[in-house]
C-alpha cells in the first residue's frame, strides 16, 4: 500500500483507515513510536503502541501506549502526571515507525530527567549528560520507579 | 545494571563496554536504533541495529545498520551515497533503544525525501507532507528503490 503512494506529490490524501489498515506491526502486534517534543525537536523516549491504544490516542488526543512489561494499555502521565498531548502523528515511508509530536508536560523519563536518552558514549566511557528535573519521588510518591517497590524501568510512568 | 546507576548525576562515567554489553537486544539480537539531525533536530529515521554494526559505527563514526530484509549489515549510503556520520550516540534509561545524533548527507529517505516520516495523519485522512528532494530514480540509478527491481522498502539505501 505505502509502496504505492511513496511517489505521490505533497498534499496526496488517502483514507486514514485504509493507510493504518497497513501498518506493519511486529509479531507481536506492536509498532514502534518516537515521541518528539513538538517546539524544540528534543527526542523524549521511545514506546510502543498497538492497534488500540494508536486508535485512543488519535481519539482523545492524549497519548497511549502499550506496555509490554504489563501488558495492558499504558496512558502516558497515568501515575506520574507527566502526560503527553499529541500535536501531530506521522507514519514512516515503509509503515513500520511512528513518530508522534507531543507536548510533554514535565519530564518524560521516569528518572525525572526531561528525555531519556542521558547516556552518552564519549570514547571509551559512557557518561551520564543530566540530571533530573523532579526527583522520582516527587513524581511516583515512593512507589513509583525508584521507591521501594519499584520495577522495571519499563513500568508505566 | 542501568538502573543500578541511573540516579548518579551528571558526569558519572562509567565503562563504555559495560554498558553496551547490558543493552537489551531483541529475541534477533537487534535495538532500535533512532536518527536525528545533530543541528536542525529533525528525525529522519529509524533503523536497528545488531552488536556488530553498533561496534562499526562507533568504531568508523559512519552509520551502519543491521538491514532486517537482507539479514546483513547495511552501510547507510552504500547505494545511494546519502551516508550518515555520527555525531553522538545515546542510550535510553532502559537500554533497549538507541538515539544517534547525525550529520546527514542530503536526503534520509530511499523515496528521496529529506526524512521517512512524511505521512501525516488529519482527521480522517493521511497526507503527504513533503516532495523529494532527489528524484530517486537519480539515487538508485534506475536499479534502487523505485526502478524496475525495486525491492522491500527496507532494502539497503
Amino acid at each position: 500500500m505505502l509502496k504505492d503512494i511513496e511517489n505521490l506529490p505533497r498534499g496526496s490524501r488517502f483514507s486514514r483507515s485504509e493507510i493504518l489498515a497497513g501498518l506493519r506491526l511486529n509479531a507481536d502486534g506492536l509498532i514502534p513510536a518516537i515521541a518528539q517534543q513538538h517546539d524544540t525537536g528534543e527526542v523524549l523516549m521511545m514506546a510502543w503502541m498497538n492497534e488500540e491504544a494508536l486508535n485512543e490516542t488519535l481519539a482523545t488526543g492524549r497519548v497511549c501506549y502499550f506496555s509490554r512489561s504489563r501488558n495492558r494499555l499504558w496512558r502516558k502521565g497515568e501515575s506520574s502526571g507527566q502526560v503527553q498531548q499529541l500535536k501531530g502523528l506521522y507514519i514512516d515511508c515503509d509503515g513500520d515507525t511512528l513518530l508522534l509530536r507531543v507536548d510533554q508536560t514535565g519530564p518524560a523519563c521516569h528518572t525525572g530527567r526531561s528525555n531519556c536518552f542521558f547516556l552518552r558514549v564519549d570514547g571509551d566511557e559512557v557518561v551520564i549528560t543530566t540530571n533530573p528535573l523532579i526527583d522520582p519521588e516527587t513524581l511516583y510518591g515512593g512507589h513509583g520507579a525508584s521507591g521501594a517497590n519499584a520495577g522495571s524501568p519499563k513500568d508505566p510512568q
